[in-house]
């Protein structure tokens, strides 16, 4: 066991601080969001679409467990409004989860061509008070899922339109 | 209801594409991690600080979901090798989930002296295949936990030392 | 604050003790089990009926929350088979999470007529070490979802046929 | 692939239906706690211990999952009142969540001696509308932890004392 080796990966931030203290607030959005392009949205329902950018890679070169995590956040708090909420008003999490079922984009042999996926959030609650979320994520090529997510929100100000 | 807004929300990246599309791959741990202190190692457990940079706050100036997810994912993959795993070999996520408690550095009036907070990954289990870690967030200024995930991770290669 | 009242309610059991000890080993299943009927089996899918028994309402006269995780625990473990496992093997639990979205059998008028439930379970994964299926529940004669849920296996002994 | 065994699986409590439909009303709760002990009840925490009984025991001769997720549910709603609200009112479940982390009472040569665990309630937040309880489970005579869980609910009637 080596202790000293876990602080360094921990620390390991230190090397690129000059890059990452630069960046402007609230820039963990764009970082996740930019690559998306909105397929449909319907009532209850937003579908996504990603070629993976390499920036949300982990060390395996698969789509970072992290960057699947904000996408469910994010995509699933979009699916609040197309219900019938005022859109800037979609609440505060209490509660995300995500089963990871397979490596997208991990072999590294196609990195050059960035692999495509699918995103889709579906509404499975809207309520007064607490919503709940589906996010599920494919493979575009093959159609397989390879991370099921949740996410439960609390919607203290909403008003139902 | 204005799906036209939902659409907006969701590609906003596109008005930042110049400045996300030159970032080099990987560049999600370094955006997450810059920040991470390490206070403690022991066996099963790994306490790091950190001081919430502006980069990772949502539109409301609280620690993003997201980016609290992904410290449960790196920081509790962390306390794995801790108990006599090899450092390199932590394993592929099978399962994160996060309780959201209450806002951290939601004050705006603060953003200027940036809130401390603690993060404690407790490794439950580290077995043959299977390995979970439950990660909590703390307050450093009131020790309130304002978050608590869980990470399940599988070790298909691991190797007991 | 009544923390006797807290102490009362956890022992409650007490006022029943001589029933419940009587029962016979492993009767959680059947007890749970025993209102099933199977609709649908095919490949990585299974989907069940079942009209609520009063022996599986919670004190407000809805089905228990502790019984649809042990619903999500026993019908998606039997959607593991379905792709080719050998029916007794079918692992150990690593994580079940549920969503309760809305009561089911809330209705006291309606107790004399039990509400008949459908319990879709849907293999998101089965590999060779970790299986991980999706398990929806929904009221039978409106089609709505009321539970949704996860259940992770990993699967030490299976052998795939 | 023997489809006709999973149904036989999961229409095996035909078997015991004379047994079962005889239950009264509401005898999920009572069979789950008829057992626990509380040793301790201080804010915001509730100490259980329990000699886990035969009838919760899985096919396997260990606790069963989904009796362990019943017991998140009950014992982390009575850590609700402990913190000042009123007993009668803990709201209803929003998601339940528990990983497993070992076998309890796995081994069949000690069925006679009961294996004794602990059961930890913490609540980690109630606020106005929304409490989150973690609820963790050790084998008494060893300490370890064999599984950990968290339960969310949803408080719509209630009234700080």
């Amino acid at each position: 066991m080596d202790l000293e080796a876990v602080k360094r990966y921990l620390e390991k931030g230190g090397e690129t601080a000059s890059a990452v203290d630069g960046l402007p607030p609230r820039f963990l959005e764009p970082l996740i969001m930019n690559a998306l392009k909105v397929d449909l949205i319907e009532t209850g329902r937003v579908v996504c679409s990603m070629k993976i950018p390499p920036r949300l890679l982990n060390a395996g070169n698969s789509l970072h467990g992290g960057a699947i995590a904000a996408l469910v956040d994010v995509v699933g708090s979009a699916a609040i409004p197309t219900v019938g909420y005022s859109a800037p008003n979609t609440g505060v999490s209490v509660e995300i989860n995500v089963s990871y079922l397979d490596a997208a984009y991990a072999d590294v042999s196609r990195l050059l061509s960035l692999e495509e996926i699918e995103i889709e959030a579906r509404a499975l609650r809207v309520g007064k008070a607490v919503a709940v979320i589906s996010v599920e994520f494919k493979k575009k090529k093959t159609g397989k899922v390879f991370a099921q997510g949740r996410h439960t929100k609390f919607l203290p100000l909403s008003s139902k339109m």
